[in-house]
């Protein structure tokens, strides 16, 4: 409710062109519009391409099905993540168009087509196989929110090569997002190979003094390459939407 | 050294245009030239904006002027961070054009051109008056990276109404770098305001069981504004690197 | 046995109105009245409201049930907490009139007529849905210490306009309990928002570095507005009785 | 700018009493007014007896004394805590009339009359001598908020006796603050002997595996009395300001 | 092998008495005895009451079996710790006679006569229920190795009166062992309250920030009583050895 | 106040030997006198050897002369630990027959005849040269609480034979305390050789990972030797007090 | 490709011998080779006496089964470990030449001809039979990568004579591997033995604060005997590995 | 004193050759050469190179020169590490032959000729010029004790092109020691490339969250390179004895 608006608002009331019944309606929402312009933009940010997001842990099959119902109703793409098989089965049962990813342990509904025209790719690279269900989380919601996804598994620094022999993937990206456990060393190789955005997810994976990827988060803190940031062990679905919010402020510019 | 570059060389010697031993000088580069995707483009990131960046922590003062010495030679322009008052003043006696920042602890030499045509504002918010050191830190070194900066002071979550006042320089920012110590609340409460990214920096400040910063990091890693990433205690530089390397994208795009 | 007492007592032995072989019967209980300051106040605090609270966790149904009918047989009521399913179908099978609540994993025993008059309301928030079995637990703890309670869920600071939507029922409480996980960042906000006294409980909601709660607990200590105070982690028993301590204090005055 | 008040308004310009413009201007204030509930009662809450407090670590003595001059100008108290010696001169050359407390580190100036009237008392407790200064600045600051401090000084869980002679002044307490660190213990025990609110201020006071007054928090986190609440290390302010939302309830109230 | 059995044995040699092969073969045993000083001081001190200690955790119930029978073959008595279920059925099963202790989860098999006149009582206080079963575990121990046990259940510090009206037993035990989750606050009070040896032993019960008995280690190591010793979390048969130790002394005096 | 005082008391006000009034006097110190069992013993221990203690940290030097002052006319003996050169400087000038001990930072005065007669030896281990500071303060405060006090120095475990070389001082211990640093090995070693007490004392010594004595005392506290118990990181004042908690119950014994 | 061969190569383009294109196919190689200092000594290092490791845990029977199968195509043996039993019996079945070791949870598979000539043994040394799973995992790694391997079970430092009767093994070892948990002594014992390299390996044996292996792992990190080194926890594998390296040199060099 | 050496001395005495009493003499000694096989080694092991070594933190400067005195004398050379100024120029004073090196703060003393015929090369290589007083602390000890040192500064992961274009160096090393601060990446690059032994050790170079080293440290535990291994933080000396062993062995085997 800018100035403009309110002005507008109040010259219909002073040509009765509006009641001064009908104004209060529309002044009943200036509370929250008054705030619009925090939650236009976020709502602005969500329909950019990110479907409702259902976090499923410690929800039921029936309580995750009920929400993307409700969610589909409204926004046409629901992204649920933690699901168990259990929920999984039950949202295919439900919804036979969606796509279940059991390693990232999510499912889509609806389709979500590529909004990512002029954003370029958001590269997910890995350290070993053990890292996967954290960067399919990733690869999932990012493609959920209408990215292209671009995938480099397996090149951990103790095997330089294969990472070196995929310079091109790295050049090419528009933002990295380097999943990583036990050391947490790759993103700072990474972080010094390109000039592009690299956001760093820390992974359980580990033992012994892992300490449940506290060791590689501090690793990443850490990094000796400038402007690396971090998000929180395991999460997939944040380092999309930090990702996310870099490339889509490429194509939301005129 | 790319497969038809090497071809073409091949053809040379083959034909007589280049003898082996020409040929084998210009090969001797290849190892390099292989790896050059990335060394090149690391230059050309620095290029894009960073100056040659001195750490003067454990430095005295004439080694850091002797390093800045020779980066300006080369480059043109020469940041120098967390110096202390002696430093300062000697890189302000020998470069007496140097713009020295006595709260953020930096010296800049070398005018810097904003280059930030197409990159919009990257905006440094601080929860508190204490936080300004680090705040600073980031504004430095950004401007030394070329961008063009903002700033919104001391609107911590304890009195939520300053931040909410200041919703037209939070919704135009290209970037929000928000710097916070104690419970470090507020990157949440501006990642929910904001579509753009935003990078937490936790700062120091505080007391008790702040834990030098640890618990304003936890904080921010736990963020449940979805998309907020973040870097290490009190390392403003590092924010506005990472900050860089958002909004160098879009002056880089044709 | 205060000092009034002593002389009445001795004054009837030195009328010879009692024996000194009658009087040191009575005095024989004096260490403990001697003591009784505490204990009898420790009494009346929990005569104002509190049923023997019996922590279900480690012990059998066959337990409970059975400490629930000795404390019955004195008080008139009780309450289990960190009950499991089946202590709850022992407890609904043996008291057909018990309350329980799944969600607070707690049943209540016996009416509790709110005594709360002059007390006002014990409002409970939470950041987001799975904060809710913890605020379940302060709100029947509290419900069963004869006090009225309001709720207010899912007001997490990363939609901050719900929470604002809701000023009047923070205006109106007369303590506020916050429950949040993961960031524990909205404490801080509600202690900037109302006068009265906020109670502040983190839960062990969240992944990654939550820390079990402890990210949540820290930030929560370190919170940026004065006068928070802190429960320990998931403890809604315990929010719920520092908040019946304050809450009470009004209606015990004359 | 509640439903009625902004259909007056509306009213107004539709009868033509307030011309579009006129309105506006006062509906431009809406969005604060919206959040108004907020900011008066914080206002409202700092104007029960906080006077500005100025935190004064990492400040020079001149600034202290320039804020305080503001601090007065507006409000006509003032309050700085963790100051050194030199700002304690500072203050007092500039405010005469001003109490420096040298072991709570804190100046006052401007005279509060004790609005506390109803309030009853605030019973600061402390485990050993090395205690002292985090308890003189919580009876510092809950005098400079306007109320009526009791002390206790020196009575740890290893010498009991000392504790339970004072039976009479723990009973007749509002608030109970106990300062303790080492082991903490004493906010248990005090807990389990009054029935009122009980503040607990873990100290950083002890060697060894005392982590700098981690081990005391967690005591008191951890506490077996119900009820117990806790505020950050060495807060002797936090305390203050919680009791006194306590207190500050029943003379607020008809 | 002391010097006057060397000599001895080497006479023997020199006069024929005993072989050079014979003689080799007892100072192949040598290197032992020149330990034994030692191994039999530890043998002394295992014969002194302490019948051989099996630690069950990870092994079969047939291994525990067949351990204790080796060692009833050789001592006659035999005690499991940290058994389950059915390893205490199997011990049943061999060795009717056993005592298994479920709550302890020990079973002690072997008549152990209390070796303990002069020895006094080793007194076990809990603060709470829940810390039962370590105490039982450290009771059980104390028994197996001939002491005589005393108990004080549930005399927490928030209920001090309880805990003073046990002064009695508390003064005429030789040792206390006190063992206390939570906050574990109980030692240092008891620590003041007695003279004798006071043994703490944290136990792992609480939620939230006990930290799996690290709070109540860390109180108890700070204890401001002086000369309270700690054993590590949940170990009773530690303390149970500890306090044996100590009241072995005097009955091993002539 | 047992019932034969309290029965005598009774009798005089029944026979008028003494007016209500003066037995009323006699009574007010009842609650204390039902407390004596514990401050009886609690001073008994105290006279069984401790002069008053005085935690010179923190204190001045005038401060630490005028508390030794006092606690010399009323106990003829004192001890202070902590104390700086300054303080040590103070106190030997105020009594010329104090011994200050530089390496154990403790002044005491008065003389301490041993009164250890059948208390035998408290044996004092350090591992390395850098723990001699503990040790001496458990040296010095053992001495002052009338102890006889053996030292066996720099027999740490990475030079097992200087260890194994005394085993007859360890032998001939009553009991035995153990100081070690970084990997905090010794007890172990220790206890497996003796049969006596051992109280193990980490010690802050150490770099890198030592942890500030943390690696030591988690060391000691994890010992696999059976019934070795813990005292505080550097806390050698609170070993010699526990050596003398057990040492003192064979003098005290008829 | 160093400059030799590729001026040989050049030389073949120059005298026709080798056509352009057959040279880029070999130069095609150029940038792994380029790095194959780095590849063919990982290789060699892998190709003397290392299969290719199959880590287990997260994978299914099949994956496992799968990997060893295409690992045994290339290389003629396979260790897998972190087995769980269905994996053990899947290999088993598809493999009957296998070796599983239950306690180390491994299988090997392929004959591995002790390459050790002149490599001496790998002493594998543990404190208490629960580090026995830690130290098979050393011994069958070890094994799988051609060594000798010895062993010196249960010798932990509170029975120290065990360990010194077998000085010979210890003195006759090329490489110790000492695994420990609980207090993680044993290491700075056997290197104050030792002349040779000795890696520590804590494990996450013990209970209360052993802290799933940190206490050991910090004891082990602080050994007082000089040149100790240290794996992760558990890290049985690790250990193994690194005492190949060491050895693998001696067999290596001319 | 071994079983043939033991014969021989028992056929002495049976054959008359020696008496019982002069057998004794010899046997006294016994039980220390029954452990001489770990002292004699021990001596061994020193004599490989070791001067004696001295921690100089905590000893003033004269104590450090007469320690160093007297180990000349025995020995001919003496290492003196954590020297501060003074010290170092003291020993200067003293000994003007010394070495004494201000980054690393050691001073060495006593000729050491290059004992490391066969023994290779110790290559010392660090991430940053931050990490140099530990790498020249490896250095200078590594030095002193025999060994040839190799250097390789300042090649962090963030330009890994330096690292490779260094892959001779790496390549004819012995033994890596990889110096690391900040994200502690580097041995895990350097372990993948190398096949000889690489010894890690994390300093505590860095800033928030570098936890002192301890996150370098947990970095390198979790090397995702195997093989290796990690010494104490800071601690260059620990990994110059390290690596010592290891390269002793060559030159010890026949």
């Amino acid at each position: 409710m800018d100035r403009s608006r309110a002005l507008e608002l109040l010259r219909q009331v002073s040509s009765g062109a509006l009641t001064p019944d009908e104004a209060v309606q529309r002044l009943a929402m200036a509370p929250f519009e008054s705030l619009e312009f925090a939650t236009v933009d976020h709502h602005r940010a969500l329909r950019q391409g990110y479907p409702e997001v259902i976090y499923a842990e410690g929800k039921t099959p029936a309580q995750v099905v009920a929400i993307a119902e409700r969610t589909l109703a409204h926004g046409g793409s629901a992204l649920a993540t933690r699901t168990d098989a259990a929920t999984r089965q039950a949202m295919l049962a439900r919804f036979p168009e969606a796509v279940a990813n059991d390693v990232a342990r999510t499912v889509r509904v609806g389709a979500v087509a590529p909004k990512a025209k002029g954003r370029g790719t958001i590269l997910i690279v890995t350290a070993g196989t053990s890292d996967l269900p954290v960067a399919e989380e990733a690869a999932e919601s990012a493609l959920a929110m209408g990215n292209i996804v671009g995938r480099l598994n397996d090149v951990g620094v103790a095997g330089l090569h294969r990472l070196l022999a995929n310079g091109g993937a790295l050049q090419s990206a528009s933002v990295v997002i380097v999943v990583a456990g036990m050391d947490g060393a790759l993103p700072s190789v990474v972080g010094g190979l390109v000039a592009c955005p690299v956001i760093a997810v820390p992974t359980s994976v580990g033992y012994g003094a892992s300490l449940g990827g506290l060791a590689a988060l501090f690793t990443m803190l850490n990094s000796c390459a400038a402007g690396v940031t971090v998000v929180n062990i395991d999460n997939g679905f944040g380092a999309a939407a930090a990702a996310t919010r870099i490339v889509a402020r490429d194509s939301a510019q005129p």
